[in-house]
């Protein structure tokens, strides 16, 4: 029999509001974006540090699971508490400590909203780079807990490459600091960075040091159509070989330009099975100039048309179309199951070979795009989830995609995580050996397993 | 009584070239650029992944310490193989196997020499960006042992940043590939990145999966001469709140300036008291342009001069002056201490306020050149080693810049890593509960203890 858990001591070591265990509460903490949920037994809401360093030692005491969760927009169900225990939600640490124009750094709690960072950050003439989809709604704790990506990675990185400390409650609620405040250290492991991509399985992020960049002064986009795949292809290796690192590179594939059509009405896309969005940023004079080269450049592939962008607000026409393109396959009326696969740059045109056969074998739809100057593309295959034979389908057809993607040497996530939506290609992804030594590190650092259990270490 | 050690069991599953007891190899292998050295019992120059395996497993079976070591021209004694055991060179695998212009990846063995690497993958219109002083004699195994960074890092990042898979030899001599080739991966925990800056203690690196990116096509640099530290910091201020992100902004003091005025005879540098070199690169045009917009900006600073350097021939006269500032400080015939402390970038002032008063109350000259971008400043400390107050003074310089760098929020060490010469600072730079998760990784990736021993981890 389970012992009883008591919950009143817990209850003791914090405020009212850090606390709850109504069924409200639980259910509006059981699941993220993805469609499972599990229900938690209780709701923590720490205000501080000290907070969640309570909460882990008396999880740990009584070996009661604990799953971090940021702002619950994840896609991959990485936050389902899946054996009940304790949500742990970091929303209420929503403090942005500090802005540091001197150091270029910023200190934050890990429940700051994205984008609400970015836009503090800039108004000190800063940057901060990683801009996942839903940054208007996510988490930097959840985007280092998934070291987030989005377009701009192509020239600047993710995540990962912008936290500089952190601090940390490990399993048993001890708070430990690592990294700093400089750009540079070699003090040590990087330990710092172990935890970024964690997904909630090595510790709980108390407080993030990050990394900020000048902002650019300027920016400008390309949209480009194109009859075919290939062509858009040619586009992308002509645009790397003339030397530019672009600041975002995306590519939409003809069933999605397809939707979106038929969403906005838009004539422009008559005759193109495949769209690029290309921006660069940096000095205006720069960048001014560079967009007509590049065009130049795109031109060489033979597009049907080339569309430029300037500023902020020319560049929103394109990113206001790439937003229209999720819409558009909901309109559709299917569901999509979202897959953010990469592969090597070289295999794109390998990679839509793959998801055309894939379309033939399964009888479904397969609507394709993202960062393709990455190799990461977001592969939705829809499907009317109604009817269990489109289910069926959609699930093999899903097993055959993460098998080709792999076979490509490609990888199964790149932006979201293994979650449990991945967790069925966790050995395929891994081998032995490398599972193995993810088991040693998360034993040596939650030996109790109490933190987001049943995820892919188990 | 230690047991004997059945090394002929090693021998027989080795080539003959593979491996040495001789005196000189075993001496030739005894440390790094660094002043310490121990004698290991024997050498293994391994050809292969497999011998490394077998050597490891051997090793681990017979409780041996192993000591990994790239090129030797380490700075901090990292790969002095303080318990003896065996010295492991990886200077005979030295491949590269493959540069591939379609995925922007390179798969290299950990025994190429950096620059000749960034030569091969540049005749290809490709670019790897990190740049340590020694890249014509480090290795690449090295430079991700150590994390190596350089000027370029600034804009471009360090090692770390460009390692997207390897395949490692565990303690126990297993082989493990971890992450892969595409440019963006979100498979489970960031494990490779763990062994980058490990410094030989978590396991052997034995190929790398390196990422690429285009060829910058153009890159300028400028030259400015000011009367004070303080107008060179207001410089940088000026340069980042422009909006520049160079791809290099190095600083010179006066004790270094003057050193490189007696050794080179210039009179470009009379009156100056501090030197930057800044750095950008892209697209021709651009280049050319923004250099002359830099200028403008650096001129608010009110400089003595600015001298402006077109294309790699143009730039090169900058670097072959920044090169002269290591040469100059050897021609004073005293001994320097190279530290590559780190502060926070906006606390430079600060640091330069902190060796000057080091230098009146040690009454030793203290030459500080390096990334000031980065915040990533070489102090040498200048002595002379054959005085035993000078090397005691010395010494306690070194103890009071430390914790001076640490009060200031830096780090001890931004590129070189902690080895022998940072072990005493080691407990200063990161708290116990640091130092604790240091080991607990530690002890999961080799519980015997045989990886590097003697160094910051016992």
């Amino acid at each position: 029999m389970k012992p009883r858990i008591p919950w009143d001591q817990l209850k003791r070591r914090l405020a009212a509001d850090e606390w709850s265990r109504s069924p409200e509460i639980c259910a509006a903490h059981a699941g993220d974006k993805w469609y499972a949920a599990h229900l938690p037994e209780a709701v923590a809401l720490p205000a501080s540090a000290a907070s969640v360093s309570n909460i882990l030692a008396f999880a740990h005491q009584h070996r009661i699971p604990v799953t971090a969760r940021g702002a619950g927009y994840g896609y991959v169900g990485g936050c389902v508490p899946m054996r009940g225990g304790i949500a742990l939600s970091l929303a209420r640490m929503n403090r942005i400590r500090e802005i540091s124009p001197g150091d270029f750094v910023a200190v934050v709690e890990p429940g700051v909203i994205t984008a609400k960072f970015q836009r503090a950050v800039e108004r000190r003439g800063l940057y901060y780079p990683p801009d996942p989809a839903s940054r208007e709604n996510c988490s930097l704790g959840g985007n280092i807990a998934t070291n987030a990506g989005g377009p701009r990675c192509l020239k600047y990185g993710v995540t990962r490459d912008y936290v500089l400390g952190l601090e940390v409650a490990l399993a048993d609620g001890k708070l430990v600091r690592l990294g700093g405040r400089t750009h540079k250290n070699k003090t040590g492991f990087d330990l710092h960075r172990l935890f970024v991509g964690s997904e909630g399985m090595l510790g709980v992020v108390t407080e993030a040091t990050l990394k900020l960049l000048p902002r650019p002064p300027f920016r400008a986009c390309l949209g480009a159509g194109f009859t075919s795949i290939r062509q858009a292809t040619r586009a992308i290796r002509a645009i790397f070989a003339a030397g530019f690192l672009p600041s975002a590179l995306e590519m939409a594939d003809e069933f999605t330009l397809r939707a979106a059509e038929k969403r906005t009405g838009t004539r422009l896309l008559a005759g193109c099975n495949a769209h690029l969005i290309v921006e660069l940023d940096g000095q205006e004079a720069s960048v001014r100039r560079e967009i007509r080269a590049l065009a130049k450049v795109i031109r060489s592939a033979d597009p049907v048309f080339v569309q430029q962008g300037l500023g902020d607000a020319g560049c929103e026409q394109f990113w206001g179309l790439r937003r229209e393109f999720s819409y558009s396959l909901r309109d559709t009326g299917l569901t999509k199951l979202n897959e953010d696969i990469v592969v090597p740059r070289g295999r794109l045109e390998d990679l839509f070979r793959l998801t055309a056969s894939l379309q033939r074998k399964h009888r479904l739809l397969l609507a394709c795009f993202g960062h393709a100057g990455d190799g990461n593309i977001h592969v939705n295959v829809m499907h009317n989830a109604a009817e269990a034979d489109e289910r069926s389908r959609a699930e093999a057809c899903l097993d055959d995609l993460f098998r080709g993607i792999l076979a490509l040497g490609g990888a199964i996530t790149g932006e979201h995580g293994i979650g449990l939506a991945k967790l069925p290609w966790w050995p395929d992804a891994v081998a032995e050996p490398g599972r193995q030594l993810h088991a040693r590190v998360k034993q040596a650092l939650d030996p109790l397993g109490i933190l987001n259990p049943g995820k892919f270490l188990e």
